[in-house]
C-alpha cells in the first residue's frame, strides 16, 4: 500500500515544535485522509524515501495546507531527514507490537529483559504516542518495578543510546536528585577531582522546569556543546568536563521518559533509579556520588524516602558493577545565592577562586561530595574525603584546573551582567523562617532563566537571619523592563516566598 | 496577572481539528512567551473576555504566525466563543487541583464520590491534558474500580451532563458492547417496542473505529441531528427515536474518556460499565438490554469475560434503580449483510418490510433483544417476549411505526447507491471456516465508510456455507475508482480475512 503513488503528498516544513513528537498536518479533504479513512489523532506511518517514522495526524480546514500537502513538525521533519517538496506517503502506523508488553504491564504481569528491549527502542524511536508513554509510566508507578524490573529498564535504557569507554579503572561522577534551586556543584566538583587526577567526563542537562541547568550555568563560562570526540579530546587532556549531554546520545530513552513524568507529576521509584543510573553507566562511570537534597519543598521530602529510595538506587547500581553513594543534605533553602545561569556561574567562580565572599553552603556542599568520591574510590580514607578535596580548592589547584577545562571546552569567557534590576526588601523586622524553593525559582524564571542567561534571582538571605524593615531580601535580574514588571507582579502575588516571621 | 496588558495577542482560527483537547500556537519569539518563560507542550491558561480554557502550547518558529498571534485549535476557538481578531491572554494554567486524586489513585488510594465530582467535570472542561487522561485510565485499570468506585465514577459522569426525564414509568433502552460489524439491530428493536407502546429514546453514536455507527446508518433513512426539544417532540408522539447522541450532551465526559481508551487499547472494566451506564440513566432508562457478541475477534472474547462484565454492570445498574438483561451471542461473524451505513439500512429496511431475503440473523437477533426487554419490563412472561415482537413485526405495525418516527425526524428518505462495485470470488472450493471481523471492518472503512455513506463491504456467505471457486464472497462498494482500489489492494493482501477450508 505504501507504494500507492496516488497517496503522495508534498511535505511542508511548518516550524512547529513538538518535542520529540512528531506530528503531521494533512488537510481534511486531501485524496489520502479520504482513501484512508485518516481522522484527526490517528497514528500515521510516513514515509519518504528509505526513512519512516510513526506521527500523530492533525487534519485542517481552510487555506494554511493545500489538498497535496502535508504538514510536519520539526521532529517529524529532522527524523525524515525531509527537504521542501519531498514527497511523503502516509498510512495508518502498523500495530507497535511492544506495546503489549505494556498492556500486559497493566495488568499485572511484569516486565522481563526482552520486553524492555523491545519497548524502550520503540520509545526512542517515537513510536508510542505521549499517551501511550503515559500509561507505561502509570502502570510502572501504580504497580511499582521490582528490583529486577528496574535494572532490566536500566539496561534497556543503556543499550538504546551511546556508550562512552574511558583508559582509567576509576571513573568518578555525581548527580543530583535535584529540585534545589542554585545547587550548581558540579562544575566545582569536576575541577577538584580532575585536578586530584581522577577522569570525570561529565554530561549534565540544559534546565526543564528549574531556572537553570548545569549545562546552562557552564555555557556562560565556555561552550558545552561538544560531541563524544571533543568530549573524549578534552576529557583525556584535562581528566574532565562540564559538557551539556544533549549533544551526546546517552540513554535516549530517558529526555522522553522525564518530560512525561514531570507533565504528569508522577515519580515511580523505579523509573528514576533506572533513570539516574542508565546516564552515569552509559557515560562510563565506575563510582558514583548522588547529591539528595531532603525537604518540604524539595524533591525527596523526607529522610524515610531518601532511605528507600538509596538503597534501591545503590542495589541496582551494584548489579552493574557501580559504586554509588548517596548523600542526603538539608533541602529547606536554595544553595548558594544565584538563581539562573550567569549568576549561578557567579557562585561557581567565587567559590573556586577562594573569594572570601563566596557562597560558604556552596563550596561546603560541593566539599563534601567530592569528599564523598575521593573516599568512595579508595584515595582518601572514611573522613578525610573533603580534608582532601579542601586542599586542592584552597591552594588554586582546583581554579587552575577549571581555567584549563574551560579552554579544552573551546575557551573561558565572562558570564554576563544584566541589564535591569530590582531589590526586593523585607517589610517588616523579623527573623526568615521558610524559603519556598519553587516558588523563588518560579520567580526567577518569570525573570527570564534559564533563556536570557543573565537574568534570574539573587537571595541576599538565608533561613534563621534577623532582618529589619527594609533589609535586602533578594534581588531580581532580567534583560527587559517587562519581564522584571513581570516577575515583580509574580512576588506581589506571593508576598510569603520568603517569609519573615515578625517578632 | 491575567490583566497584564501587554500580553495579549490577537487570536487567529487555525482549522485544527484536535478533537476535545484545546490547542494554542504562538511564535516562540511572541512577547508572551518570553516574559512567560513559555516552553511546548506546556499547559496553558487561555483567557478571552469572560472564558477561560486550558490549551496545549506548540510553538511556531518561521512566518506561520505573527508575535502578536495566537493561533488556535477549532475546539479551543469554539469553547472560548472567538472571533477573528478577538484579544487573548496566556499564563501559566493554574494546578488543576483533581489530578491530585488522580495521583492518589496511582498510588493506590481509592477515588471517593467527592474526588470523582471533581475529576469527571475537569476532564469535561478539558482541564486534563491526553498525558493526564492516559494516567487516570492507565491506574483504574491497573488498580481496577472497586464497585463502590465505579458506582461513583457513573453517578460523576451522570453528573456532569444533561439529564433527560420522561413522563412515563418504564423507559427502555438497548446497547450493544459493539465489536461486531452490521450488528444494526436498534431501529428494528425501537420500532418494534414503539408500536407496542413503550417510550424509547434511543441515543446512538457515530463510528469512531467501525464502518458505521447507528447514527451514520439511521441517518440514510432520517435526519438524526435532534437536540433535546426536537427529541421530547419526537417521542412524545411517536413514542421512540433514533437519534445521534452528540446533539444531546449525555454523559459527555464518556466521549473524551473513551477516545482515550480506544488509543490506549486498554479496556478498564469499571470504565466500561460507567460509560456505558451513565449514558442510559442520563437518557432516563428504567430497563436495558445488553447486547454482548461473544467472539474471538468480537470485543468481549471468552463466556467467562462476558458472565464477569455482565454480573459488574448489572450490581451497579441495580443502585441506580435501572433494571439490567445482558444478552450474550455469537460473535464469530458480523450480522447482517451489509457493513457500512446505506448498506445496513437496506437490512435494516428489509427486516422491516419482512423481505422474503432479509438477512434472518438480523431479524433473529433483533427478536431476542426485543423480547428480553418486554420480558425485563413484565409486558411478556419469560419465555414469550420474542413471540410478541415478531407478532410486532410480521403483521406491519413496527414497520408503520418506523416510518411514522422517520418522518417525526424530519422526513424518511432513501439511503443512497453506491456508484463503484467489485465482487471478491472464492478462489477454491471449499467451506466458509472463519471470517475476521475486524479485518471486514477494516474492508469496508477503506473502501469509503462511513465517510461515504454508500460505501462499505456487503456479505454474501456466513460460516459454514460451502462454496466452490467463483462463488461470490462478497461486494465492495465505493463512491470513487481510488477508495475501490484501496480496498482491493488490502484484500489482496490479506486473502485470508474470509477463510475457506479446502476439501
Amino acid at each position: 500500500m505504501t507504494d500507492h503513488r496516488s497517496h503522495q503528498l508534498k511535505a511542508r516544513r511548518l516550524g512547529i515544535d513538538t518535542h520529540s513528537e512528531a506530528a503531521i498536518f494533512m488537510h481534511k479533504n486531501c485524496p489520502v485522509c479520504r482513501s484512508e479513512g485518516f481522522s484527526s489523532l490517528n497514528r500515521i506511518l510516513v514515509s519518504a524515501r528509505s526513512r519512516s517514522i510513526i506521527a500523530t495526524l492533525y487534519q485542517i480546514e481552510g487555506d494554511m495546507l493545500a489538498c497535496d500537502e502535508a504538514g510536519l513538525s520539526d521532529s517529524a521533519w529532522a527524523r525524515l531527514d525531509l527537504k521542501d517538496g519531498d514527497l511523503v506517503r502516509a498510512r495508518y502506523a502498523p500495530t507497535v507490537e511492544s506495546l503489549a508488553h505494556v498492556r500486559g504491564r497493566v495488568y499485572g504481569h511484569a516486565l522481563d529483559q526482552d520486553a524492555l528491549n523491545q519497548i524502550i527502542p520503540d520509545i526512542v524511536a517515537g513510536r508510542y504516542s505521549p499517551v501511550e508513554i503515559s500509561a507505561f509510566i502509570t502502570a510502572c508507578a501504580a504497580l511499582p518495578l521490582s528490583l529486577a524490573e528496574t535494572a532490566a529498564l536500566t539496561s534497556a535504557m543503556v543499550a538504546a543510546g551511546e556508550r562512552l569507554h574511558w583508559n582509567s579503572a576509576v571513573v568518578v561522577d555525581k548527580h543530583s536528585v535535584g529540585g534545589l534551586p542554585g545547587n550548581r556543584t558540579t562544575p566545582i566538583i569536576v575541577a577538584i577531582m580532575a585536578s586530584l587526577g581522577f577522569t570525570m567526563p561529565k554530561t549534565s542537562s540544559r534546565a526543564i522546569t528549574s531556572p537553570a541547568g548545569t549545562a546552562d550555568t557552564m555555557e556562560t563560562l565556555a561552550p558545552v556543546e561538544l560531541d563524544s570526540t571533543a568530549i573524549r579530546r578534552v576529557v583525556e587532556r584535562e581528566g574532565g568536563c562540564v559538557v551539556w549531554g544533549g549533544a551526546v546520545n546517552l540513554s535516549p530513552a530517558d529526555d522522553v521518559l522525564i518530560r512525561v513524568e514531570r507533565a504528569l507529576d508522577i515519580d515511580s521509584e523505579g523509573q528514576m533509579v533506572a533513570s539516574v543510573l542508565s546516564k552515569k553507566i552509559a557515560a562510563g562511570a565506575t563510582h558514583l556520588v548522588l547529591d539528595m537534597p531532603v525537604g518540604p519543598t524539595a524533591k525527596v521530602r523526607s529522610t524515610d524516602a531518601a532511605i528507600a529510595l538509596s538503597r534501591n538506587l545503590a542495589d541496582t547500581a551494584a548489579l552493574f558493577g557501580l559504586k554509588v553513594r548517596v548523600l542526603t543534605g538539608d533541602g529547606r533553602q536554595p544553595i548558594g545565592r544565584g538563581m539562573g545561569p550567569a549568576l549561578e556561574a557567579r557562585d561557581v567562580l567565587a567559590v573556586l577562586k577562594n573569594d572570601p565572599h563566596a557562597p560558604q553552603d556552596l563550596r561546603i556542599r560541593a566539599l563534601e561530595l567530592a569528599g564523598a568520591l575521593l573516599e568512595l574510590s579508595g584515595r582518601a580514607p572514611e573522613g578525610a574525603g573533603a580534608g582532601l578535596a579542601a586542599s586542592a580548592l584552597d591552594d588554586g589547584r582546583a581554579w587552575t584546573k577549571f581555567q584549563k577545562i574551560c579552554e579544552a571546552q573551546g575557551g573561558m569567557r565572562e558570564p554576563p551582567r544584566s541589564r535591569y534590576r530590582k531589590v526586593i526588601e523585607a517589610v517588616a523586622d523579623g527573623l526568615v523562617m521558610q524559603i519556598d524553593n519553587r516558588r523563588i525559582a518560579r520567580l526567577a524564571k518569570l525573570a527570564g532563566a534559564p533563556f536570557d542567561k543573565a537574568a534570574g534571582a539573587e537571595m541576599h538571605v538565608r533561613l534563621g537571619d534577623r532582618v529589619v524593615r527594609g533589609t535586602p531580601l533578594c534581588t531580581l535580574h532580567a534583560e527587559t523592563p517587562g519581564e522584571l514588571a513581570y516577575a515583580l507582579n509574580y512576588q506581589d502575588a506571593n508576598p510569603d516566598i520568603i517569609r519573615i516571621a515578625e517578632q
